[in-house]
């Protein structure tokens, strides 16, 4: 069976911090769902930017692409840049992606959101910083 | 015996959806855990801001502040700007907050960063997603 590409997509700064936490957060899903074929993307100011990861998964055996922006929320990044990059339309989340002359399907994930476990990794940086005092 | 107050603050934006996710965050966070005061504050663009809920603070009854920012990663805001305006020198994590004539702990916790619970929310929108297909 052929694994699925998974692309996660940051922000990218001047500073080293987001792009340390897209590539570890890249590492340890990779590690964790070894059915994915996991690569990092920066919309801006790190690399590989979008364009060159999509052409580093026309090299995989994938029959199918996800890609995931690692991003608290939506904004104008989400809603227009990465649809624009990877060939959707604005507010379409399934597509093809081209690969060795064929086209497998592409989706496009929503970003983080509001979720439980968000509210859980609030709580527990709460609590780490408390047990300073 | 007194809760401790938890400061959520969020970036903010021109559209709605860091406004929202922030203040979502803050209810799942209060829901759960009854032992805090929640309230949310703003960076930019949106309200209340950080100063505004500092104030707010003032009129409950805590015996420690919590500020955690909800940032996916270290930049200028949580590196120089928040602690500025929380009264922290840069690089300090551990002050104090006036209160009713007293002073009280305050701490500032770290950014969401590098945790296997975000490898897992971005595992579950990939998931999500390729249930389109």
């Amino acid at each position: 069976m052929e694994r699925k590409g998974m692309l996660l997509v940051g922000h990218g700064s001047k500073l080293p911090y987001n792009q340390e936490l897209v590539e570890s957060t890249g590492k340890i899903v990779q590690e964790r769902h070894p059915e994915y074929v996991v690569k990092c993307a920066f919309m801006n100011m790190n690399s590989p930017s979008i364009e060159e990861s999509l052409n580093e998964f026309k090299k995989e055996k994938i029959d199918a692409l996800v890609v995931v922006p690692l991003f608290l929320a939506k904004g104008v990044h989400i809603v227009k840049d990465i649809p624009g990059l990877i060939g959707l339309p604005e507010g379409a989340h399934k597509g093809t992606f081209a690969i060795n002359g064929r086209e497998i399907p592409l989706v496009y994930a929503e970003p983080i959101g509001s979720d439980p476990l968000l509210a859980d990794l609030m709580a527990k940086n709460a609590k780490n910083a408390l047990a300073l005092i």
